[in-house]
């Protein structure tokens, strides 16, 4: 295949009106895809059918400690939920709290309780001139909500296969003390799927930051989630080497079983230093009279242990495998060689970034939507919404089936070829 | 019954020596009884055991709409809940979002937002010199510490049968704008049992506040909680109220399923005024992709109406009313007469509310520890923990078995008498 950027003019013309053709046969099916957002399809939540089966009017609703779980109290979690969040993190349960269903919600009070009580016992955030965050890009776009949301400035750190660019980590977390936090999804990282290397955990455990109430978010969203059984990433427990590097207080981790379980109804976990969970508790014995055991213990029930967890993911992975290996398919066969997009390809995770031309994604996007595909808004994935290149576009293959997605696939790299014409014709 | 007042020292130090004997007797049973809480009984969840059956791996998880309750999404929770919720509060649907397992969890949130975003559009209360809360006391523990963790300053207003003194209520909110809320319990008053009158409630409705942000945090936490078939008390409905007085946006309303289902394991629901949940809305959707649907799926297909919760309450009230019974009955047998306590009688809700004699309720708790029975702190029903008076006891039956409460309320009114004794003797 010859580069989009060496064909001539009047080729780039002639492809151009036979790929608006297709792209008008395309219009005429009346598709409807959605590729937005990072859905388990119908047949993931599927699944967990019998997770339904599990506590039934017959069962014993005491958790190991001979606690009803029907009843008020428990603020920490069962121990056996704990145990099992535990294992997700690879982290003791002693530092673990189980939350409601969403881990979201844990990272959002972690910012709203830092601006109004600060962080054990520093000034609070609301009355600070200035409270920054680091954020890797492209990166999660709920993340960047609630920092925008707290009027907190966000600082955009490239991203490498490897993980944030440390250097400029380092260098802005060692030297400017209104950087208060950086938000990271360190294993199949939302949305390229990348793991941060041994290295770069590393780097993140022995930070020096300026401000004593710096702490890295931690998002181990998908600490389970691999797609193929033997080839999974790995990530450094990062606790342990906060222990080595002097820093045990620096980091706050959170997961949940959202893609594990139920998307709407798993359970979620925070995990952090003894510290820093005795000042969170300070905030959640006024904000709730405990979480959901109920639903702790259909979890604990369900997958017993860790292992079921691992076992239950492979299930997942086999339903998830083929839509990724698709996409890739197509855009491997469709577009390599031609010079007008790159694509990760992850081992895990619910995403591929894909990144454009310069100046294309928003165009490609919007073709997409004219012909009948949602697609996650151009420059979500970079603060304020702004992708400064407008050229990173997530994709999210797990919702649609494995023909839509093929479909979808066919019709986003005609898209991407039409848009990536007209940018180089300079229309 | 002779008043202990009017009785001469002889008399007092005599029946002291009796009491006391009483009372090593007491100690020497090894008691281990519970009052301290407003937490349903063994039996009252057990009312629910087939709440666990509604949802089975057979079953159709969508909900009215056509939604998958078990993926994301979804923020105002689905339209069988919501009509169940707004029921409850006698208020429409329209104006409900049905969130998670806890109703103090979204007062929390709506004073935390106030906080850091303001009330619909207002200064944030954070970058305020002064807040402050009128706190109608006796009152509920749990909502004077979430002010208090927000270092916002209550104001005690005495309650009266008809609900708070709306002379000092009025005063306040229209005279200072730095009163921003009042925590009310409008029905069977956390600990009275008290409910408001519709006098109260439209002077509510039509409180001229100084502070365009001043909210009343209407706490309906029981508002299907009748002891007594057709003797139950009624309450105003407030948004009607507030909309003939031109307030529409003046009150959020919570309620939950705590007490109804499951204490740990319910629904939690707020209702407020169009413009007022467009703006909970904002930061919502910030902080949750959507509450457990499940969960209130499973409440829509248990109790499918208000009447199937109207039935279940009194399934409720039938294990409830004999405690409540049994206290008053105590407490009517050894107390009248005697001048040394006054206590309410309420149609419904959780608690009885015992005045000792001033200056002695802290003394009573702990006597009554002493000999194996926990209450609720002294002072925990008023702002601060500090009973000005040091006279409120909350008397909490519900978890206690009925022989238990017999048992707890015998000793309590020996404690009663005898720290009434030692104070009239000055001791």
């Amino acid at each position: 295949m010859k580069a989009y950027q060496e064909l001539g003019k009047e080729e780039l013309l002639s492809l151009k009106a036979q790929l608006e053709k297709e792209y008008e046969d395309a219009k005429g099916k009346g598709l409807k895809l959605d590729m937005s957002r990072g859905k388990p399809s119908i047949s993931q939540l599927d699944l967990s059918r019998e997770f339904f089966d599990v506590l039934t009017s017959e069962s014993d609703m005491k958790d190991e400690n001979g606690v009803d779980v029907r009843n008020y109290g428990g603020l920490d979690g069962i121990p056996e939920a704990k145990r099992i969040m535990a294992g997700m993190m690879g982290v003791s349960e002693d530092h673990v709290i189980v939350c409601g269903n969403a881990s979201l919600s844990i990272m959002y009070d972690a910012v709203s309780r830092s601006m109004t009580h600060g962080v054990l016992g520093s000034t609070p955030w609301c009355r600070l001139d200035k409270v920054k965050f680091l954020c890797p890009v492209p990166g999660y776009d709920r993340h960047f909500s609630i920092t925008q949301h707290f009027g907190i400035e966000m600082i955009n750190i490239p991203m490498t296969p490897q993980g944030p660019d440390m250097d400029m980590v380092e260098k802005l977390v060692g030297q400017d003390d209104s950087v208060k936090g950086i938000w990271c999804v360190p294993k199949y990282s939302n949305p390229q799927g990348y793991t941060y290397s041994d290295e770069t955990v590393r780097r993140f455990a022995s930070l020096k930051p300026a401000a004593k109430d710096f702490r890295i978010y931690w998002d181990n969203a998908y600490a389970v989630h691999d797609l193929y059984e033997n080839g999974g990433d790995t990530l450094l427990e990062i606790f342990a080497e906060c222990e080595k590097a002097g820093n045990p207080d620096m980091v706050y981790e959170f997961c949940s079983t959202s893609k594990v379980s139920l998307a709407g109804a798993g359970i979620a976990a925070v995990a952090a230093s003894k510290a820093n969970l005795d000042y969170i508790k300070k905030s959640m014995t006024i904000q709730t009279i405990g979480y959901d055991k109920v639903n702790q213990l259909r979890h604990a029930r369900y997958f017993k242990d860790i292992n079921g967890i691992k076992e239950h993911m492979m299930k997942q992975a086999a339903l998830l495998r083929p839509k990724f290996e698709t996409v890739l398919a197509v855009l491997d066969r469709e577009l390599t060689g031609l010079g007008i997009g790159t694509w990760t390809k992850p081992n895990g995770g619910y995403f591929i970034s894909f990144d454009a031309m310069d100046g294309c994604a928003k165009a490609i996007v919007a073709k997409c939507k004219e012909a009948g595909m949602v697609l996650t808004g151009a420059g979500a994935t970079f603060p304020y919404g702004n992708d400064p290149r407008d050229s990173n576009i997530r994709i999210a293959p797990s919702f649609p089936t494995a023909e839509e997605m093929a479909m979808a696939t066919d019709l986003f790299v005609l898209c991407v070829k039409l848009v990536s014409i007209e940018k180089i014709l300079g229309e």
